[in-house]
């Protein structure tokens, strides 16, 4: 990666592969519209922007589209898994791909073998996520499907139940990405306390700070947002967490070996005193669903949010869909209609800081594999 | 009033009028912490605290709890409307009223005839009302209330339209006091563009402010979240603000005689373009109930939330209650287990300054009417 500022990006050709299908596995079909090429190349006088629609990987019908005398040139990439070798593409710097994750293309010879710079569309999906999360606890918290279905009956009836507003309430968040770090921008501008806890330590203020993408002024870039770190690194420190008086828990975390299952029975004990309520768009199996649903059926928690499940897709008449006090929904929460657009705002991103000579944002570790 | 610091409030005597019913209008049962009594005598050792519970006003049982030469050393009440005359509490400063509004004391002699100092809950609704705003139109971006439905049929199933998340997102807010400064607070937080619109000119800074109570960091006391600032003093300047690309208008106006009707059919159709989703917290009058109807029977908005309607109590079977693309409560949104602690937030936070010599929040202008 070049150090030396390069304002103009003289020299470099950017290639955006869309649409484009195959082995190993299907590239998404990401709009890439004209306004964002014209764009870049107002920003970047001396880039040269290539891209490719709508073609088969490794095929002589995508070879026609691009040539293998084209990538010779080409120092930065778009794609989704798509990659060419080393030999054919020598200059190539930068590979941005439009997925959160890297784990489909670390195997990939250019990837083990090379010192390109592989980034992720990692932050993208921030906003949308925590807007599902605000929404399901604040709909639970002021019983807003109960109004609905007093609303189909044409009914003026005001329920008994006093709501809790989030004023000095307690959240805590597990996992503190770009998703959890969104969530409590929202949450404190509600009123609420943050708590966070992380698998690894966050000690110093350096470690509380994230480079991830995020969308101009949300977030927590900093890490100044909790009132309260902590860490899961061990199973007292996030009993420790799980026990501070918290209101609502919001899991963020991905799914590793150090994750899966960590919310079992004895964890959701803790949450009892203050009846927490769970909010989970991790992944499915961070939390075991037998105890879930018996937790929700016994009160011990009042109740709880599900955009990711264990198994999933949930499988029809599974009995977590009828779990009292619980909603699902299907793996959606990081759906947006802005999607595509903010794919388009790290590549920019980054861009820019190439052209200053400075570190790319979103760059995958290959030793950690994110 | 007094302008000189009395760091220990000596000499001065409080009383609190709790479950205090009669003429003109029964009073709130407001609770009063024991522990709210203990803080404040800690706070300032100098004032002397009555409570005076559960008696009916102007009645002998209410003169055996509190005899009128009680009365001559009060400097404080706390109370929903009942009030003493001037002649019987000549000490009497403040008065803190329990509800939001003050008209139904306005006539009172001892408001009219003295300069006692008359405050109002103003404020205590803002978190909730916010919280209510935001979800209920949250809950229509990523169809909470479809999600809820496919879940009751136990089935996972993706809806196909894509969730526009708020992100770069326009909010209007019609009216900015305690309501409007919260909702812009917690808009701003999820990546929101603030325009608001207030009755008349805020040009300077000075003006943009807001003294009503807030609870500490939240609302915009400074006024400085909005990008834009309009006037609806007149129509050119309501349908400027209708037209500026609104993704989504909230009314948190007061029912006057200038905002009765504001938003008919013309005003509705300036949201045409962006359609716009319309909440109102304010009153229901504030929209005509048959043009709201009928934008969105014919898609000119694409919904609406409404915790207020015209004609309220909203009858059984009103056709506005099968509207489709609109979420009714029933006049709702104010409601907290938190009131009673903020209205003593709001004593609290007067008490300090009358402590320190400072003019008190909240408090009501006679000429205004609030």
């Amino acid at each position: 990666m070049t150090s030396t500022a390069n304002k103009t990006l003289d020299g470099h050709k950017l290639l955006v592969l869309l649409g484009v299908t195959g082995p190993p596995k299907s590239l998404l079909g990401t709009v890439f519209r004209l306004e964002w090429i014209a764009e870049l190349k107002e920003l970047f006088p001396g880039l040269e922007i290539v891209t490719v629609r709508d073609a088969t990987w490794n095929t002589p019908s995508f070879q026609k589209k691009f040539p293998d005398e084209e990538w010779k040139d080409v120092t930065i990439l778009v794609t989704g898994s798509a990659l060419p070798t080393a030999d054919i593409a020598p200059k190539l710097e930068y590979v941005q791909l439009q997925s959160a994750g890297a784990n489909h293309v670390l195997d990939n010879p250019l990837i083990r073998e090379t010192n390109v710079a592989l980034c992720t569309a990692s932050g993208v999906h921030g906003p949308q996520i925590a807007e599902w999360v605000v929404t399901t606890f604040l709909a639970f918290q002021h019983q807003i499907t109960r109004y609905v279905d007093i609303q189909r009956q044409s009914r003026w009836q005001k329920l008994i139940e006093p709501v809790n507003d989030a004023v000095q309430q307690r959240v805590g968040i597990l996992g503190y990405g770009a998703v959890g770090r969104q969530v409590a921008r929202v949450l404190k501008a509600l009123g609420m306390d943050v708590y966070v806890c992380t698998l690894h330590p966050r000690l110093s203020p350096e470690s509380r700070r994230d480079e991830t993408y995020t969308p101009a002024g949300l977030g927590d870039p900093e890490g100044v947002l909790p009132s309260k770190w902590f860490s899961a690194g061990d199973t007292e420190g996030l009993h420790e967490f799980l026990s501070s008086g918290l209101d609502l828990l919001v899991i963020t975390l991905p799914l590793t070996r150090n994750t899966r299952g960590l919310i079992s029975r004895n964890e959701l004990a803790l949450l009892a005193k203050q009846k927490t309520f769970v909010s989970n768009v991790g992944r499915g199996e961070i939390i075991k669903t037998d105890d879930l649903i018996d937790a929700l059926e016994d009160g011990v928690i009042r109740g709880a949010a599900l955009d990711v499940t264990d198994p999933e897709p949930l499988p029809d008449g599974h009995r977590l869909w009828s779990t009292k006090n619980l909603f699902i929904s299907p793996h959606v929460s990081g759906d947006s209609s802005a999607y595509a657009q903010r794919i388009y705002e790290v590549l920019k991103y980054n861009l820019i800081r190439l052209s200053e000579g400075r570190e790319l944002t979103n760059k995958v570790n290959r030793n950690e594999g994110y």
